[in-house]
């Protein structure tokens, strides 16, 4: 049968077709005043869609680059930082506070759970400078409490820098009410556009920590980049195309909700958690369990095949024999458990098409469980259909 | 929740990427020597795709251009002709000779029904110079007996024109063995790029014929395309980009047979067969009809809602729901039946989606029928699972 190469991987998303016009036809100078409008208005399009009013900066650089940026700028080598971790992205914050010999300690937690708040609550104290953590692990498809850790660091004087990058258009946040310092977003995420560009909000008092901090950057100097923005321009040459294509998927998120952003950017954290929703019901009557049991996501589903069957048999039999792609687990999950994205650009038909695939993908890599075909996709079915009584129908 | 934009209907299809692409690129002139190449390479593909030795004539027009070429082209006016008709697209052709001036003789059918072949053979006689009819009829989804009818004018002076709008890449043909004198295809069909093309094939002796017809015509006369063709040229201004689309296409579906596109014309048409099987069954499930009761089309399934339901209400639900767009019934059809394309770009997850969405909205629209969530889906499984035991799922 005809197989259509379909990404359901968290990161990179679908692309948005509007978005892959304006990608192909952004053919502008980025030293013009073309440029310097398109500019503006994204970055005063990303306020909105990540809900603050601090200032924006867009980094030509994936998610990681803007980690790096949340760590050169705000520390000098020797400070004390916390890292909250349990997985593979939070243990990229140790690496990187590493990397630039910040004084690193770490909270963390088991793969698939979140970490304990009175750890995090004993760690912190008057020396550390900033806590780092991430809002969604998209490795285990966890969500960690960004508001509870936000509380405990009220008052003090110790930042927090949020990795958002699958947690922004899939989680809540009030950005500047719970004090979120730094809070850094990825385009190959819910904004549904290729991957190149990171952004992230800076908060008034990180902008004033990094005057006063050593570690070296040239590149990510996020100072520089604010200065030049206030012009309409980025510091360095910027990925023209990638922020054209940014500007039309906020203009879609936003048409969604009659133009207003906000209120978009709250159907598309309802959309994927009916996607995931959808998803988990299904994947039960499957015997496959969801790796996140306490703090589930909404970006990604985590799932653990039944029995001893290995995650890269599913990730492989659903490529080659529909095309879909999804993602087996990373690192030491690699063979216990296979990702399905919920984040950005997937809607109904997308969600309900790769259940009835894993169900007949399940039934013949795993026939041992005796699928019964129509099982998973009825769970599937009635979760949709109470999502939609329950008034999210009309979030279309 | 979010909806993409899906086509499900008989033409327009869903488009083929690469051949987006490749229109979109196609910034060339026609009286150039890429514009040939491209244009030589086109034709060539499609003898294969249509299976013919004959020459293969492309028109800037839609099916019903090739349609008036086959009358103007073979007919003068008083002449005698015979039109197959059981639909809408049986009675254009109807339309056509008369508005040619031809002396035009009908065998019909209901609508939903083939035509009795012993009526045909009552109704041809010596002085029949043309027969017309359809592969398969868009407007009811029946196919009709192609062979049959060549078989009956074998020996005889009676040319066979043959609508294959939505035939070619859906049924069988051998039209140099069976002797049929001109079939006819369009762009928007199995061949997934946009409307605007038309294509035939045509016999040697239906070019002898044009030689001594009396009837009026110059945009479409063939014998013009012929020798512009012989030259690498079209006669007229040609659609380029969807020229260079077509190609696409055809490279295409060559790939997905290790570049032999007559092998990939066969997976083509299995694929249908297995979208039309999936979409069948399912339907049973929800006390949905298929309205070709004796010989359904691969191409598309025509089908009754259960009770006094009006099509159009599933048509709307759909649409409004998830973004699918079906066809409903066409003329004295509307409300009475509606229809679902398996002709062209669909795949495994396209088929299955589509059916979930219908099982909703059956739920919604019917509540009486007590539509039991994922019993139809179930049907649809089963289907696809048999045919991937049978090997057509290599056809992948």
């Amino acid at each position: 049968m005809l197989r259509k190469i379909r990404l359901f991987t968290p990161g990179p998303t679908p692309l948005l077709p509007s978005a892959q016009l304006a990608i192909a036809a952004a053919d502008i100078h980025h030293r013009t005043p073309e440029f310097r409008a398109l500019y503006q208005r994204v970055l005063g399009q990303l306020k909105e869609f990540i809900g603050t009013q601090n200032d924006v900066i867009l980094l030509a650089a994936s998610g990681t680059g803007a980690m790096e940026a949340a760590v050169s700028n705000l520390t000098s080598p020797g400070d004390k930082v916390l890292v909250l971790t349990a997985g593979k992205f939070g243990e990229r914050w140790t690496s990187l506070a590493k990397a630039f010999g910040c004084n690193t300690e770490v909270v963390s937690a088991a793969y698939g759970k979140t970490f304990s708040m009175e750890e995090v609550r004993r760690k912190v104290n008057p020396d550390t400078r900033v806590v780092y953590m991430q809002a969604t692990e998209t490795s285990t498809g966890v969500r960690h409490d960004v508001k509870a850790v936000a509380d405990t660091l009220r008052g003090s004087d110790t930042l927090l820098v949020v990795d958002a990058i699958t947690g922004l258009g899939t989680t809540t946040f009030d950005v500047d009410n719970w004090g979120i310092d730094v809070i850094i977003g990825g385009s190959q995420k819910a904004v549904m556009i290729p991957p190149g560009l990171a952004y992230c909000a800076v908060s008034e008092r990180a902008w004033q920590r990094m005057e006063k901090t050593q570690s070296p950057r040239y590149y990510f100097d996020l100072r520089k980049e604010r200065k030049s923005a206030a012009k309409g321009e980025s510091a360095y040459t910027p990925a023209v195309a990638l922020i054209a294509g940014l500007g039309a998927a906020l203009d879609y998120i936003a048409a969604n909700a009659n133009g207003n952003l906000v209120e978009g950017r709250k159907k598309l954290i309802a959309n994927a958690e009916i996607c995931a929703a959808m998803t988990r019901e299904a994947a039960k009557a499957l015997g496959i369990e969801l790796f996140a049991s306490s703090a589930p996501a909404a970006a990604v589903s985590a799932l653990i095949p039944p029995g001893d069957l290995d995650s890269g048999v599913i990730v492989k039999a659903i490529k080659e024999q529909f095309g879909a792609v999804i993602s087996n687990g990373q690192g030491e999950m690699k063979g216990k458990l296979f990702r399905i994205a919920h984040l950005g650009y997937f809607d109904y038909l997308d969600t309900i098409a790769l259940i009835g695939a894993l169900e007949l993908v399940m039934a013949r890599v795993y026939p041992s469980r005796q699928v019964d075909f129509g099982s998973a996709l009825r769970k599937a079915q009635i979760a949709f259909a109470g999502y939609s009584q329950t008034g999210l129908r009309a979030t279309g």
